[in-house]
């Protein structure tokens, strides 16, 4: 990023080839996965990539599924657009939030275009496995897939390993539209960068759509540095996080006596706070915790504690939340 | 920009406060125009805010009114929100690109909701005076007004001074939304800051509805790093640029052997070809200049020469292009 600053000039630009490069590297690499430079379209962030799939994969009178509880911009993109959907509620087997597959086939309807993923999971924190993607994707016949895998660098058990839906069969990746960025694993959310990766032609031109047209704008020179630089040279700096956000994990896990899904992934914790006499977020904010209320989700009743910070920060947080537990009785 | 970088955490941010009184300041000092801090609303650029005010500030069934010759996302921003407009040719008077006030009027229907203005002007080089903005306004009474002045630093003329549209009347002030950045005049636009400035509240909320809802997103954290650098410290640099390009603007308006409204402000040359037998842009082009051709900005027969350059290529485009004219006799 420093060289990138020396270079002074700062006027139109266009994504850097090895970025693409990287990009294609580190997947084949990481995950076995083989892409096409040239599938790659890069955007201003995943957000904006769940409103431009709502927009530009949708006519306006299909329906989409979606899987909850779930990370709350991908039902904003859906009611901005608007477009219909449905919810389909993830199941809890054995400590891992899964796909109900039987709610997803009845949810299915003629006009059905669209399947929204998130994997690893957000908020459930779920790495879901390859004949779990293969089952889901079977369900999710002749409906594109958009797999938000934006945590997917952020695995932290060591037994499990991120699946790209879209590398687990040809057919699959056809139809799948998958939103990556380094501003999670990395924590460059401010740099503003990154992708979709579209084997179709079709559904490339559409999500590229927006910013041909300039009604987005394309990632600034810095966010192309910022993740070039991320992806090429912070192996080692993304292994100690990993080891430091599992520590994080453990202690949450340990500390609350709540029921907490395994968390597999992600930085997030989804608390099961249904057992409370009154709202959980309430409750912990009295207390000097401000969690993410499950409301946000779709799922009152639970919170989503974000432990991607300072362990004595993250104690604290655990000592004032167990505080609120027991003054709750 | 170092600093910034320096400081080497970029999670999510916020505008810097010290970049709103940056403007504020700015605006004061060269413009004598007093907006609040609070006015200002942070975009990712200038043409996705026109692509918002087209969505945003207007409804389905509702028009707009576009002066052209004009900038080409002005009209793309109406035609893919969709939005219904009427074209209203500048008249040449005195060497200025000026409005036809008469065929405004002609042009307003019951459903004219919006008037777009583009001051200094883009591609015609005109900087508006007081009185002409005042009765450009009278006669889209009632009308928001969306004025990119976006080039409002680049006023080569000395005798001319950028007047923003929102300064010149109270009641003005209240419909209008004001479109900047530091993209042009300090050639940052890969840095991916801009802002819409709105005294009235529900203008605002308007045009800040998709980055709230990350339909788009923010500024990167170095466009508001490299607009604040810009802003407070490049006085001297915009100067010299000023200097460079009145000289480059004097050369263009000596050398070529046709008709070129004086470029008051902007580094763009419109150039009247209409006398040429063949099309401009495809004559020129043959001869080693890529201008842009005057279709673009809905007025064939003229190309757009950007002579944002070093004076050297800029020489050499002009022998070529008077070469291009003596061969086409």
């Amino acid at each position: 990023m420093h060289a990138r600053l020396q270079h002074g000039v700062f006027g139109y630009t266009a994504p850097p080839e090895e970025l693409r490069q990287a990009i294609v590297e580190r997947l084949a690499r990481r995950y076995g996965w083989h892409v096409d430079p040239a599938w790659i379209v890069f955007l201003p962030g995943v957000v904006p990539g769940l409103h431009v799939s709502a927009r530009q994969l949708m006519r306006p009178d299909e329906h989409a599924l979606l899987p909850t509880p779930l990370y709350q911009h991908f039902k904003r993109a859906l009611e901005l657009a608007p477009r219909a959907y449905s919810e389909i509620p993830l199941v809890l087997e054995r400590g891992r939030w899964l796909f109900d597959l039987a709610a997803l086939r009845a949810a299915r309807r003629p006009k059905t275009r669209l399947l929204y993923l998130c994997n690893p999971q957000n908020p459930g924190g779920t790495v879901f496995r390859r004949d779990e993607l293969v089952r889901l994707a079977e369900e999710a016949r002749g409906c594109v897939i958009v797999s938000d895998e934006i945590h997917c660098d952020l695995v932290l058990d060591p037994s499990e390993r991120h699946v790209p839906i879209a590398s687990v069969d040809p057919e699959i990746s056809r139809r799948t539209v998958t939103l990556m960025s380094a501003s999670k694993a990395f924590n460059i959310p401010s740099a503003g960068c990154a992708w979709a990766i579209a084997e179709d032609a079709a559904l490339r031109e559409a999500m590229s759509a927006d910013v041909r047209a300039h009604v987005l704008p394309s990632p600034s020179v810095f966010g192309y540095a910022a993740t070039l630089a991320a992806l090429r040279e912070a192996g080692a700096w993304l292994e100690a996080e990993l080891a430091y956000l599992r520590g994080n994990r453990d202690l949450v896990e340990q500390e609350l006596p709540l029921p907490i899904a395994h968390v597999q992934a992600t930085y997030l914790a989804w608390i099961d706070c249904r057992s409370l006499a009154e709202d959980a977020y309430e409750l912990f904010l009295r207390h000097g915790v401000a969690l993410s209320p499950g409301s946000q989700f779709g799922a009152p009743g639970f919170v989503r504690l974000n432990f991607g910070t300072q362990r004595s920060r993250l104690a604290e947080a655990l000592r004032r939340m167990r505080r609120a537990l027991g003054s709750s009785g």
